[in-house]
């Protein structure tokens, strides 16, 4: 069996990361092109640290015929343009999230994947994490019984305030993962939500109107209820919880160290904790790409799927306008 | 030195353990008398289980001149009354939580015991808890930086509906302890709450609008965010935990397991927790009696105080009326 | 029911804290007198500090008629004397660990507090200790099935060498400790053991041919087998551990932290530990009193017990003598 | 650049994983080639599940020119044989340990693998396990100061006795890994041993001198002392633990649960734990054969090397050397 050709488009932190797991540790795949700027294509080759052939945009990549799946990693307003792109070139896409900088504008991505009938996957890696997955995997298996309460917060280093101002802001950008999650845990849909906010990191942001520290409260359409946490800030490492409570019990997903060993010292125990998503998520990062490849060979279905992608972007939409107009929003309204 | 003469009013499942702290783990203090009902006096007459000498009504107790300070530990719907009548008496008061089942009834208490000049001493118990010693000591003294975020959660199993239907409700009787903990770890004041609830343990709630699953947001008044999360709901435990996020770090308040022995068979690691809040917190429950007595032996102020008493029941009312009424709902008016 | 009356022999640091203990935190006891030596004596008087009435030795405590019990916590090599004159004035006695500084010595002891009648308890306040409770409590439950293997860890600081030349070495000071542990959790005999030792720590140690690392290998009765290590090094606080296999599970005890919160920060997570063990032993150091005054108020009788006194002494000797000779050296003989 | 190809010899349950990860996740690598029994050799092409070509012998196998390196894992007893059969071959060598089953013969592979001159990395994975990777790192740094003290435990549930008659021995098979992890951890050469066991599992061991419950007392050339305990039993799983204690510190090398979720249910905490070794070190499997091959690519010494595997045997040849005729034993004589 051949290995299936992938183009890569952008090559930042996470574009990097996918290009050198397509490389090195995805059977079945391999790194043919990747489409980068100007800058960054010279840069790339007077070090010749180019890890494949370079194009120009992606309309160069999807033209090569060894170039049989696409990986769009470039910006996030971006995202839009690139997968309907690629789906109307006919190959399969892999996309960063989120699918678009509006609800509107992702609903067209939607649309026109669905047109192309080509295989889609959003990049919400946690669905990769064993933690994750095992939490799932109990929940599912009714050993917390009914989903009465969730819990997620997700704090990261805050970005460069000009990656921010283009970002969609703190709950297009980082929330999302946890509005995702929380689908992915409890296998139900959020009906409405109620957020509020705080600058406390980076005065700038309120120029775009954004906030650092961000509380959505969450009514799912069971009648559970949830609350996500998010922060631009995180002097202890990457710092990501989730908690679903059930009638029968609960499941908590945490990673708090970053070694499995620790060290014990006059300062009393002392474990090291994780820096950086990348670190942290490195091989779900992996392994959501192996999925993809698994479900292209077989000729099933990707998963997390557009709708997962549709809905992240509706809830983060309806959080936005809660904190900003205040009150319940419902979601994909 | 003598000791002090305590009387206490009730003898339910607090006022028992208040009782056996004073009559045995207080040093500094002795148990003379209690006041209780008809029904309890006969039973405990015909056991031979009293503790003490019992009378008939908080008249009777303050009237014995053996008694030097109260407990009061009555039902929260009597708490108004019996603070005052005690108050009026001229002995201090140790009260449990609510002082009363209003805020105006609140106010009134505490104008009372202003007005009587005694100490008083409110059961928020978690100020005596080592691990929230700790935190709050940690956080005072810098270790986290500025206080940003806040999270508490406290889940506990549901108590009858009968006690329920005049506890005040899920905010009034449990997230009471997660109010009074922001402010005592933060040593910010909670300006405005914005609430939610569900039901999904007891329809009867519903009879008097109560609820089991709350979540409550809070906006402090530096401008930090927090959240609050409270269920009758509890099947692996007791279960709390409070993380204050700063600019520098964050300090997660948390015993998650029962004993200092861990059992691993075939089921992997298994580790009982705390089953009743009374045995979680049972060295918080008789810390608190030794703080009141070295406070009123020393004639210094007790604390928690007056203003920490009211604050809470201030909280627990604009979440009640935010969760009523919808949207946020500024605290103390 | 009126209280006891308890005389303590020596006010060094554990002497100290019984005497807290019986004054505050024991119920049904009351501290009446101390016998310390001239120059403490001095020293107390002179600093208004004396818990109680000072008299200047054992002969002139036992003579006191409201000196009903006595805690002998005067330094080791005076155990054997002080607890034979407490025991031949027929006055119960709870002497600290070890009951003399040789079997044949510890035999004498025994053989006298026999003899005399007197309800006896020794230190061994690991007994007391929730993680070692809930340890044996598992075990006895048959919840490991048959015991297999053992593993007991102690690390200390290491106290002054003068101190130490008259403490009997590394296995009769702080080994003994696990030696009692693991009869107490296994509820098996130490039949043969094997030791070896080193010095990291103190070269002075080989003046008196005692060590500051040591490894003692057990074999007991039931055919299972053990090791117990214990070093005068404890950098990053007191530091045990006791691990029981059996052929369906194994337990753990062991207390890590010192407080039931943790700080996050730059470093990581950051835990403090326990420092002393009278710290981390607090209260199990309250609770082996109350055991030894709720057995003489109820006629039972106490334990720890003369016989669990003299195995310990009596593993300690053998390990000491396996070390000093080499090869395996059966126990008690 | 090319990919090197892999020969493997057996595709018992070790080899097998080494085949998958040679085929799927060892960038650099392809596998070409399997020699294995005629009985598996018809099992596997019968069921079409053949990874690769299959060949009948060693001899086979090295004469394929597309076969450039070669994994031993074959059963204990024909390590001494492959190993040298590869090495005259001129092909490098990834064997799995012990590389023979006496230190005479352990010595006749190394002088046969040196004389060829082949690359050789000897398969002690947990060299590549992050956590123990991360405690030497720790070590080196001086984060614990000057190495005191050492303790390893291995606990695995036994193989069939069959498979167990020709292994070695607990100390062979087993220890072995604690063995090495010691050396590397410590950065210190094991001088001498004492070693007792017993059988509490399997009665048969007694036919061949074995046994299923060991402890080995170490000594180091620094003065340090050490303990291995080894067991043939782990009803809770796989487990292991390693620590190193120093004059500054400690390091701690577990991991107790299986998923980085938890589940908490009316047993109160439940985490499951790793069932398997092949489970527990997946990673650490992959990674020792990417670093064997980043090693052969880049033309440098792979690590572990021969005399890590040489040490080991000589290790555990001396700790049952101690346990059948008591005393200790000096390493390599």
């Amino acid at each position: 069996m051949t290995t299936i050709g992938f183009g890569i488009v952008g090559l930042g932190r996470i574009g990097w990361l996918h290009a050198e797991h397509i490389a090195g540790a995805v059977p079945g795949a391999r790194l043919v092109a990747a489409a980068v700027d100007e800058a960054q294509r010279r840069e790339l080759e007077a070090s010749g640290r180019a890890p494949c052939p370079l194009v120009a945009d992606v309309a160069d990549l999807v033209a090569r015929p060894d170039v049989e799946a696409v990986i769009v990693a470039s910006p996030s307003s971006l995202h839009h343009d690139h997968i309907i792109e690629v789906a109307r070139a006919g190959k399969p896409v892999f996309a960063e999230k989120p699918i678009a900088d509006s609800v509107e504008a992702a609903r067209a991505v939607v649309a026109a994947v669905e047109r192309s009938g080509v295989p889609f996957q959003i990049g919400f890696q946690r669905r990769y994490d064993p933690g994750y997955v095992r939490a799932r995997e109990l929940i599912a298996a009714g050993a917390i019984g009914e989903v009465e309460m969730f819990r997620g917060i997700t704090c990261d280093r805050i970005p460069p305030v000009d990656f921010l101002r283009t970002s969609g802001g703190l709950f297009w950008d980082l929330a999302i993962h946890d509005f995702d999650a929380t689908r992915f845990l409890t296998g139900d849909e959020i009906e409405a939500v109620h957020a509020t906010g705080a600058i406390k990191v980076e005065p700038r942001l309120a120029e775009f109107d954004d906030i650092d520290h961000g509380i959505v409260t969450l009514r799912f359409q069971s009648g559970a209820l949830g609350v996500v946490q998010a922060c631009w800030r995180a002097p202890a490492g990457y710092d990501i919880r989730a908690e679903v409570h059930g009638s029968r019990g609960k499941v908590v997903a945490e990673v708090d160290e970053k070694f499995p060993a620790r060290l014990y010292d006059e300062r009393g125990l002392v474990a090291a904790r994780h820096d950086q998503f990348t670190e942290r998520f490195r091989e779900a990062y992996r392994d959501e790409l192996q999925g993809f490849v698994a479900a292209l060979r077989r000729g099933s279905a990707p998963t997390p799927n557009l709708t997962d992608a549709l809905r992240a972007v509706e809830i983060a939409d309806a959080a936005t306008r809660s904190r900003r107009q205040g009150g319940w929003v419902t979601v994909g309204q």
